[in-house]
């Protein structure tokens, strides 16, 4: 008998589709019986090394023009508020900082979710200090502390590495989940994932 | 009142998620009450336009080894025959003619089908006159008339004249749906532009 293997969520702030995965996987993942492993990263190292500038998204125009559309029917489909983001994509490292200080804390689901709403549905900067504070304060955390805490340097450096173990596992794009080695790409494929962690690694 | 849509199909007989909608799209469509409007047309002019010689699973490495791994898992899904291709992508420029030649015809589908077998099941060349006739012959076509004809300067034309209309609409990628103007990009929207085609276009 194989037992439930937790589920690795790979996400970036700034990307659109991740915000579909980031609203919909604690939720999925609890009714399934398995536990989400948060692991915020950075896709523009990723981008970097395809010796991309910026995302594909903006790169190709006929291709974002087509997400734009094609998120706004995703959005219908899961009933999730969408707003297209008047900046595309957002700079969010300190976002990420703080993600991964928080990343094994019962509020880092809460926390991802008010951070992709404020990016996706209130179009707003969500890079600034005064950004993570609002959001932190409005969870009744220790704003001031957090941010301090995810600013120290081992922090910084957990980061970096975070996102040099995402180019070692082979990602490429975000959201990307793993059931122990077996990778998923992209929000459609959330539900195969869960299907995956329910049958169990073994 | 509003009437069914026809569902427009763009694909590429070298493009690996193109056998996925090839395979599944006439069924699904006639349970539907949808009527399918085959559009072959050629990747290459598309790929050339964002400055690529080839296929992005062939230029981003990441991304092809996890593409064909998900091929695996999806024609599992789907319970459809696979094998990765020796070579890809398969240049396809003689089938592409055929097929638009025959798009019209009551044999279109089940030629396209066979084509796509050849390439990623039974791992052979498809773009030699040689394959070509198999096919033809093994559904019991004149396979040097119809060759003869999609080879006409006229079907040339059209051939070029598809892939122009193909960039105009804005499709970047194979397989490419359309319920009117509604575009739906991947084997992943058939399911979505099937539901769009049922509530029809007005």
């Amino acid at each position: 008998m194989s037992k439930p293997s937790p589920l690795e969520f790979w996400f970036e702030f700034g990307s659109n589709y991740s915000y579909l995965s980031v609203m919909r996987i604690e939720s999925i993942a609890a009714s399934a019986g398995l536990t989400v492993v948060w692991r915020p990263f950075l896709l523009g190292p990723i981008f970097s090394n395809n010796g991309w500038s910026t995302s594909p998204f903006v790169l190709q125009k006929a291709k974002g023009d087509y997400v734009w559309r094609d998120m706004e029917r995703q959005c219908r489909k899961y009933r999730l508020a969408w707003t297209k983001p008047s900046q595309f994509p957002r700079r969010a490292i300190l976002p990420h900082r703080v993600a991964l200080f928080g990343a094994a804390q019962p509020w880092i689901g809460e926390y991802c979710r008010r951070t992709m709403e404020m990016n996706f549905v209130q179009d707003r900067d969500i890079e600034s200090v005064e950004a993570v504070s609002e959001i932190l304060q409005g969870m009744g955390l220790d704003a001031a502390a957090t941010i301090a805490q995810a600013c120290s340097d081992a922090n910084k450096v957990l980061l970096r590495s975070q996102t040099e173990q995402a180019v070692a596992r082979g990602i490429f794009g975000a959201p990307t989940f793993f059931i122990g080695d077996e990778m998923f790409w992209g929000n459609d494929r959330l539900e195969e994932a869960i299907e995956a962690g329910i049958a169990g690694s073994g």
